[in-house]
């Protein structure tokens, strides 16, 4: 749910008619993203996304996220196109934000994950992962290991309030990451948000790939442990090592992992726990009361990594 | 801002599939309405409004509301039909909720309110009163004059939080209401609701009149004067006699006034103003901290009745 910014009708003629796109016969706040204002927007010749982009995002990162998109969608991975106006440019200022003008994609993100889902996922993430080799630009992780004991600690006097002994829970865990997390694996550029609902299937394929707002130059193996993550726990919990090897093999079915990016996956897998944890726990006690938008459980994230602390290699999720 | 209830993709495509629309290309949660949840949906045939109905609708009401839908779009009014399934039923269950699938209408609602958009919303609102002369269903208006005071009750303990005095006001504006609403005016079908983010224009013709879900049978000049406090104030409070006499003059161009109607405007004005101030004095008192819709200003129509109470004819209003 956001829509943050609101578009009046004469701001939305003047900024369309900087496009070929046609006239505009309808424009819908819509419930996509949880970081920026989203519109549907139906022109003469169809219909586009509308992103006005929020606080969260800096400016600065915008030509890395439009100009990885408008590569990865030239090299056929099913990412949103950004409209380029009749200036050749595909970002310019809305309702006092910095807005783009985007292809509109088909399909619906999955709310019930099956195995086959998490196959196509694999596929579609190693895909990703080989045509980002050569792009040019970069863009530092600014959610890597480096900056979790930052985040950690401007959140930590209040970690026990959301789960007594969250703080000295999470201070162990970060000293062991900091020991052990590896380096030296192959990076690229990576998406690092690749939940289920920046996911749009269509039948049984992958239609769409979303939200690059969070993309990257990093180690492109921890990309495959976000989604392990995201995709392969059960709503109650449970860790599916079905799902699991489903999504790895259909990763390496598009792109061999080396011994070092398998045997490190266990602990990205906690790397990847503890920063949504952490953003999680962030949120969760710097929303105030009445906020528009709901924060997300940081406790779902717990369980999960104390589930990937208890585990001595990739053969314990299943992954060999 | 109205997501309410969250729909499966499993569970959207079985509900499609008792309709002639095709299968699903997308389904997106949209900002339109606060009462209900509202998706725009793609499918193989075109685009789509999917409702769900939530709590504040009397489901008992809805076959009223969708049949007059369905009557007015049959007579021309830009109001959306209610989709068919092959039933021939147009209501059915998704997600626990009553849900219709429901024409997309192109357009947008004006964010800046002209003359001319008061003049094409006259004449739209007179032939809707004259097209549902014939619709044979009846509904009572449940926020009526007789409904006012029992809802004043309900949050007097409060209004003098939200603005010092305000009970005592709204008693004695109630008293005067009580004695001086005026009786035996022309009825039908009305609206009750056609607020400018209920009327979609594309270029400067209305293109759609949209949230039928306070329509009614009542009196038909309270409607017109509805739109007068919805459509004819500006954003500081001034009421816009142009505006006003453009309402009107597109009103009659399509229904006449008689006039016992003309003269009962002002009050007719200021119930209206009643209605819109009590609900949403309602709401405010009522909407728990942190609620996801932020309640709307209930003083904003305390300054229109205000304003409307020191009114001693149509003259003052513009109107002739």
């Amino acid at each position: 749910m956001a829509v943050y910014t609101e578009v009046t009708d004469d701001a939305l003629d003047a900024f369309l008619e900087q496009y070929d796109v046609g006239r505009p016969l309808s424009c819908k706040g819509i419930a996509e993203g949880v970081e920026n204002s989203n519109y549907l927007v139906t022109t003469e010749t169809g219909p586009l996304i509308l992103t006005l982009y929020e606080r969260r995002v800096q400016p600065g990162d915008l030509p890395f996220f439009l100009g990885l998109m408008d590569h990865l969608a030239g090299r056929g991975i099913p990412c949103p196109t950004p409209i380029r106006g009749r200036d050749g440019r595909s970002l310019r200022d809305l309702a006092g934000r910095p807005a783009a003008l985007i292809e509109f994609l088909p399909g619906m993100w999955p709310r019930r994950i099956t195995p086959h889902h998490c196959d196509r996922l694999g596929t579609a993430l190693a895909r990703l992962h080989e045509a980002g080799l050569d792009f040019t630009m970069t863009r530092p992780n600014s959610l890597g290991p480096a900056d979790w004991r930052p985040l950690f600690e401007r959140c930590a006097d209040h970690a026990d309030d959301v789960h007594p002994g969250l703080a000295a829970e999470l201070d162990a865990a970060l000293a062991d990451l900091e020991a052990g997390f590896p380096k030296d694996l192959p990076t690229g550029v990576i998406h690092a948000d690749l939940f289920p609902d920046n996911v749009f299937f269509l039948r049984d394929e992958i239609s769409g790939l979303i939200d690059f707002y969070f993309a990257c130059t990093d180690v492109l193996a921890y990309d495959l442990a976000v989604c392990l993550n995201a995709w392969c726990f059960e709503t109650r919990g449970e860790f599916n090592v079905t799902k699991a090897k489903r999504l790895l093999d259909g990763y390496r079915a598009a792109r061999p992992l080396d011994a070092a990016e398998m045997a490190a996956l266990p602990v990205l897998a906690q790397g990847a726990a503890m920063r949504f944890l952490l953003t999680r726990l962030y949120d969760w006690v710097n929303t105030p009361e009445g906020a528009l938008v709901k924060p997300k459980d940081p406790l779902e994230y717990l369980h999960k990594l104390r589930f990937l602390r208890g585990v001595d290699g990739p053969a314990a999720l299943g992954l060999a």
